[in-house]
């Protein structure tokens, strides 16, 4: 009997989680990797600090060589082999590569084909607009950077990429103005922690306009473009980072009848299996299950991308996984401040129809005589049972840190007066002997009229 | 109606936190607190900060002052006022001032008498002998060893308090030696992290002797003392910090018929009431309840202790407030070294009769590429249900940061198919993309033959 063949496509997080999960599995599975990019398994959540500096080559972000996946894992990588067409019917799918097209037949098919920009900003094809959704973007910005040195530079999005893009120009001694089309940053920051990423950008140099939404990129005489955003104002700019967000890449998916959920992405069960029953998804083009809300969302994230991946690969060969689903875990630094949130914000809360509040606090990072420094909590909570329902920090340290307490705890649906007494670790380089997550549940639980 | 009167006797941790609650609960309540030595609410675990100089002063660990509770929260303090007799029967408290002896009338009363070394080793009352287990002591020896130079130092006790005095020991150029009893440091440490820890100690140029039960101490001629410890060996000493852990203050509770426990503290409900119904006791005289065991334990700490003391408080004080326990989380800084553990270790799970096994793996603190430091993670789990029982963590960062994560897991009870997919924030400043924990979480499932 000839060996199954899986055919994965796409090369980055989540497909190559698959396609290795897949061989282990199964060692007598074909497995072909086909991906459109030169490049594989690269530290995509690193490209920002390439950009910067901080990572000095790009060689530093790739993980894996084809070669290494071809000879120590016995998966057949094919970089510059772009998918065209899914043809489920026939198991096929259509190969392109340079001018030649071919078919390849698959028993098993997982699609990771990863995310593309959200939004089209027209003018956006000018020279000196970039963006950091792929190693050759990045470096192409770098680039650009070093031979032309720009002095003035506009990041278009707020998320985090837009954060981190707004650093990285920084380090080169640009003039920085970061426009956000939203009325906050990282998509719906409670005030008081967005006052401490404001705070930072300010002191750091960067300008931030919300409520800004771009409208178009405009070339000017000298070089560089000028940026219109709301209200008609322009920002001139010698280069331009898009950080707009990803949207998933379903297309292929789409066109040959896999169902699309309602986020958009490609929509999976537990198993990570689309609605045809041998074709998986993975990554930033599938939508996940929200554990808070208990409703699908799409949250493209490299952590994911690799979880699910890994479920994915494992069903294909014929394992048995599933993957439960995320609570929105975000974490990022900007400058020297730690930014983190998780599960809902107050707005989403409500949006979602819970009873939502919430205690903030600020406290500290570590004990006062080992100068900790400043520690924004805030807890978001339903007010009838005190059930978690996310949380939201900001400080220089131990922010990060904290938020992946919340994290468990929102998976293991823990309420407030549960909260309130965890085991948390303590010593003075850590904390205060109240964590401030504890201290803000404490306030949680007065605010909800319980244990008073 | 006159108001009822509750005296806490012991004014650090968990005795101004129970003092501090009832008197919000219930502000008609006439609050005394009795503290035998002249200092109220320090941090006692910057106490070690205070030795070896890093705290500047000891005012600087003073939280408040019995000025402020007396004033700001109509708290009556009266330090040197020593509780030496409990009469239940007769709800009185004799006290010693001086040498005058009094009794006081009570209507609830809440002993948090805290623990006292629990070794006594014959010389020890030697000048040249001390201990850090009050801001008196640390402030002597911090004055023995500013006006001496001592230029021998031997720790006796591998705690985190022995190794935190090494360390302070060590910033005043001292040759240190730790002596410690038992077979590892830091009570029952793994394998892996154990050497980790005893890596940086020797690194950091600190002697360390396991197996090394400490005999006496003898006087030396020119001063200091030679410890004796097993084997007939003898460290000389110029300076000797006694670590040797604590063990509950009961003999006033015991003396008046309170109900001692399986582990030599005081019993209390969750309620933190003794068998004695106007009785609650707190903090480091007491035992509490093994989450992971479900069995009591005598673990004192600071934590724990501000944390019983609220709920003994708030009882006291007619509210109603519980404290389910603990899960025995730990964290220390050694010079730079985190070192972490929560719940049980292999050794300590298979004396509760679990089915032990464990997954241990070295991975990163961060991205590779943003210099990662080492970071050791081990997770202890039971065979047959993949249920968590505990771990340990070491590494120059991020062990602190990871131990919260599972001392949440732990009282959420949650199982290794449930934790090796928790949406950790992943970011390149914060951690490998796949988290350590994760990572051993995965290598605890293959080992246990789940989701293979």
């Amino acid at each position: 009997m000839a060996p199954e063949r899986l055919v994965v496509v796409g090369g980055v997080a989540a497909g190559m989680s698959a396609a290795s999960r897949a061989r282990r599995i199964n060692p007598e599975l074909e497995v072909i990797v086909l991906e459109k990019g030169e490049h594989i398994s690269y530290g995509t959540c690193g490209l920002t600090y390439l950009v910067s500096g901080v990572v000095p080559r790009a060689e530093d972000l790739l993980v894996y060589s084809p070669e290494f996946f071809r000879e120590k894992r016995g998966i057949d990588v094919r970089t510059s082999h772009e998918v065209v067409e899914l043809l489920p019917g026939q198991k096929q799918v259509v190969v392109k590569r340079g001018s030649d097209y071919a078919g390849l037949h698959y028993d098993k098919l997982v699609l990771a084909t990863g995310g593309a920009p959200a939004m089209v900003i027209p003018g956006s094809d000018a020279t000196c607009v970039f963006d950091c959704n792929s190693l050759a973007r990045a470096v192409a910005l770098r680039r650009f950077i070093e031979e032309r040195r720009p002095k003035k530079g506009v990041v278009i999005g707020g998320g985090y990429i837009g954060l981190e893009a707004a650093e990285a120009l920084r380090a080169w001694q640009m003039e920085v103005t970061l426009l956000e089309r939203g009325i906050t940053l990282l998509d719906n920051l409670e005030p008081e922690i967005e006052r401490c990423v404001r705070s930072t950008l300010a002191s750091h140099g960067v300008r931030v306009h919300t409520e800004a939404p771009v409208s178009a990129l405009v070339a000017r005489p000298g070089g560089g473009v000028n940026v219109l955003s709301g209200g008609g104002q322009a920002v001139e700019a010698d280069v331009v980072v898009l950080a707009t967000g990803l949207e998933p890449r379903v297309g292929l998916a789409a066109e040959a009848g896999i169902a699309i959920g309602p986020t958009g992405a490609i929509a999976v069960d537990e198993r990570m299996q689309t609605n045809s029953a041998s074709i998986y998804a993975a990554g930033d083009c599938t939508e996940t299950h929200h554990l808070v809300t208990g409703r699908p969302a799409y949250v493209p994230l490299g952590t994911t991308a690799n979880k699910q991946g890994r479920v994915a690969g494992e069903n294909a060969a014929g394992g048995r996984a599933t993957f439960p689903g995320i609570v929105g875990t975000l974490v990022t630094k900007v400058f020297d401040l730690e930014i983190a949130k998780t599960g809902l914000s107050v707005a989403e809360a409500q949006q979602e129809g819970f009873q939502a509040q919430a205690a903030h606090v600020e406290s500290i990072s570590r004990a006062r005589y080992l100068a900790g420094k400043p520690l924004h909590a805030k807890l978001i909570f339903e007010q009838e049972t005190g059930r978690l329902l996310g949380a939201q920090l900001a400080g220089e340290e131990g922010a990060a840190r904290r938020v992946d307490i919340v994290a468990t705890a929102l998976t293991a649906r823990l309420r407030l007066d549960e909260f309130v007494h965890l085991d948390l670790g303590y010593a003075p380089p850590f904390g205060p002997v109240y964590d401030p997550l504890l201290i803000a549940a404490w306030e949680g639980l007065q605010k909800i009229g319980r244990r008073r």
